[in-house]
């Protein structure tokens, strides 16, 4: 844990997780840092631009560290093989009473542009999901000292990550919300599913990085026993979800409070990648319609404007409720203070020197 | 902690899980119940005669106690519906060079009388699955002092086993290996899949019985970091297949020792109920083949002939590989004393106690 601590400069080893869609506003990310943790900008679908604007907004309410989380996978696509998911789409629009689908569907990827910006911003930690950076990428990043945190949801993927020269490897468990890390999803097409108390242990006991916990984690308890396992962090998202600062919509919020632990389920409908949501209809409709999902980003690109119209009307029903497992324990809504200082008093830094 | 070393009249935490088939040998149960821990007979498809007689067994390799897993559910049936699956099934047989299946099956529930035998057997400590023992049952065991244990893999699960008088909780999470202890297969056909480290913090929060984590766990830090959570104790079942006290075969050991973090998977193939296993031919054929799997315990009563066969001729495509997540880190054979020793020091009680 100290390790953490010193290289990131913080003083709390809770990493806000990087969740991308309007999630991570200033505010949010400002916030955490502000706290003595890591906030993290979600830019996975971020334009270069609008991530240069967000950083500059959270830098002026913050001095702290703090992270940008990007995806480490092409994004760039141009598809036109779409009529079939349109049509089925196109039911929602009309009852949403939004435009009709396009035809075609083009996404750019900036991952080189993203990677520049926050080399020049000086970020000091990025972390990725969905694969490793490009080693060009990698020695650019490490020449200015940017720290690498990788998300890894199996041993091979933990080792490749610590290969190609990442420093902290963040283990996402089965019980993680929201996108599973898992890279290679042609061979695990629901994401790998390995639970974090073991992936831990199976990182701890093959790979030499500091293993960041992720998947769950609500409580001060939790995080106390992944320490005492031997993590040197832990990353936390469904619980910032509720959150004062973040960007979530208030029909979202009113559906994590009503959750149960049992409610969320994985899914490749929103997105073509598999990810952690509580459940809803647009999920139960698509899964049953027996048409099969586009793949990622296209088919997020595809219900991107059915989700949005979700949020402004306050329907649930068609947004992606993005929850971990640990879902059932979220109550109300807090400040980022109240979050923090419920999850880790300074004391426990002092037992785990003890302790080891 | 404390709570459950005296109440069971152990000294570590550590509790060996109630493997049925034939796994829990005399030899097991007693070495781990003499190397200061729980051993459990797996009686759960026992008749009361081999429940005595294993009982007895034990009893003469130790004085410390030992516990009896049984199921909490009505295995009582007489089926004429098995056609289909019969001939399914045939062609194994036939493969195997074995006795074609009968054309109807019956399997008698001894319930009533294993729980008198326990009584009768001055037994310290019952464990249950897949349900709620019946109140008469709760009441005669209760009378005569024996302590409740109960499996719940939800909070439903374990408040309903609160309500009834049980006096420990284990939390199966979705890792665990063997079937999993959902009560309701109905509602959850492939088991309920919350994860420990998400189980054991809703338990903590939620009921006011001691709470035994159990699945994946298979290494001293993983059993700290429960402790340190606030469990009282873990359940381990696949770190004690590979003892050489166990009455595991020697093909089911190898691919045991041969298999990978990621190589396990829920199905309900072998008894109708989901459980998680190492995946084989038999589990990816009778997946593919279409055809319903009948309810447990029928699939169990028309598959064993199979397994069993399969284990004779050292055929492990063909058996029931019961296993958990943590099988990856399974990488030899070890005596139950040195399987205790690698995980539980008695300094650790001390350390708990000045944490707490």
């Amino acid at each position: 844990m100290e390790q953490l601590l010193e290289k990131m400069n913080i003083e709390k080893p809770i990493i806000q997780a990087g969740m991308a869609g309007g999630i991570t506003t200033p505010e949010l990310v400002a916030a955490v840092s502000n706290a003595g943790a890591l906030g993290t900008i979600g830019a996975g679908y971020m334009s270069p631009s609008s991530l240069k604007k967000t950083i500059s907004e959270v830098k002026q309410r913050t001095d702290r560290p703090f992270a940008v989380n990007i995806f480490a996978t092409n994004l760039e696509v141009f598809s036109t093989e779409i009529k079939e998911m349109q049509q089925l789409l196109n039911a929602y629009r009309k009852e949403l009473g939004i435009e009709m689908g396009r035809e075609q569907v083009k996404v750019k990827d900036y991952l080189q542009e993203k990677v520049y910006t926050v080399i020049k911003e000086k970020i000091p930690v990025v972390s990725t999901a969905f694969g490793v950076l490009s080693s060009l990428l990698i020695d650019r990043l490490k020449q200015r000292d940017v720290l690498l945190v990788g998300m890894a949801t199996n041993l091979d993927e933990a080792l490749l990550l610590q290969d190609a020269g990442y420093d902290f490897i963040v283990a996402q468990g089965y019980e993680a919300g929201g996108h599973r890390g898992t890279f290679n999803t042609d061979q695990y097409p629901d994401g790998c599913d390995i639970s974090l108390n073991v992936l831990v242990q199976s990182f701890l006991e093959n790979i030499s990085l500091p293993v960041i916990a992720a998947g769950g984690i609500h409580a001060k308890e939790q995080i106390e026993g992944f320490l005492k396992q031997g993590a040197s962090g832990v990353q936390l998202g469904t619980r910032f979800l509720m959150a004062k600062e973040a960007g979530t919509n208030d029909s979202y919020r009113r559906a994590l409070v009503k959750a149960d632990y049992g409610d969320t389920v994985i899914t490749n409908v929103f997105s073509g990648r598999p990810a952690r949501a509580l459940g809803n209809r647009f999920i139960n409709e698509l899964e049953q319609s027996g048409i099969d999902r586009l793949p990622f980003p296209i088919q997020n690109e595809l219900t991107k404007d059915i989700r949005a119209a979700g949020a402004s009307y306050a329907n649930a029903e068609v947004q992606s409720l993005w929850a971990g497992q640990g879902v059932g324990a979220i109550k109300e809504e807090e400040t980022v203070e109240e979050i923090i200082s419920s999850l880790f008093h300074q004391e426990n830094i002092h037992l785990e020197k003890v302790d080891s």
